[in-house]
């Protein structure tokens, strides 16, 4: 199969992410290895999405990765070419076809109507973000949910 | 903040899913509700991106919600009217200004070169797949890593 017929479609930016990574040099590439807490504003045109979200909600955050190469299919992960070379969709590599970054979180507090504190968030400053939906927990939703 | 200057991104379908799952009136709206097992075909101009996946390896699969509204901020989650109206971005809800479903799945076999299968998807028969990463368990990479 192709996928040509099914064409194309536009994601547009509903917030962006205000963080202390500068630039793609400070910005660990696992969760694990450090992230730091950051902010994400959300355009006032979406607030309304935001409704019932409170800080301890454990959220996913879909990011729209600028900087990324799209013409990346293969990749020594993490850099080190000790490792195999892996196609991308085996990777959290951010070169690929379509450079969404997938981020779980959980909110800490409200910065102002639509301004949310996250805890850890591996994204540099300026990251447009596309999306926010609850986490699930092994399989099922939040204790919280709905 | 506004989001206006960032203009919008192109997202182009890498794949298909092929599943049992016909209309929206079939699917679940949660995994553990009961997603059937489903196949992933891969458009061939990306196959080399799916180098090194094998059978056992758990995948996040994103993909593009085609028949959702856009238009929606704030909806009764699973439909249940007596659930206070949310916020999209605190729900599941295919219904949302980027409608992207984030999906974890088990690869059980490859189908042929650049077709998986994969043990439970609650996507519908004709799904755009946007994206293919490996899934993170608690935090950290999956032990086969990287």
């Amino acid at each position: 199969m192709t996928t040509g017929d099914q064409g194309s479609f536009e994601v547009r930016p509903i917030g962006v992410v205000r963080s202390t990574l500068r630039s793609l040099a400070d910005a660990p590439n696992q969760v694990h290895q450090g992230a730091p807490a950051a902010v994400i504003d959300i355009d006032p045109a979406y607030a309304g999405a935001l409704r019932r979200i409170e800080a301890g909600d454990e959220l996913i955050v879909l990011t729209w990765l600028h900087l990324a190469d799209r013409d990346v299919l293969e990749t020594h992960p993490t850099g080190d070419t000790t490792i195999p070379l892996t196609g991308v969709f085996r990777t959290r590599s951010p070169d690929r076809p379509n450079p969404i970054g997938v981020h779980r979180v959980t909110v800490t507090a409200f910065e102002g109507p639509a301004s949310l504190r996250v805890d850890a968030l591996e994204a540099i400053d300026g990251t447009p973000v596309i999306d926010l939906k609850v986490a699930m927990r092994r399989g099922r939703p939040a204790p919280s949910d709905p």
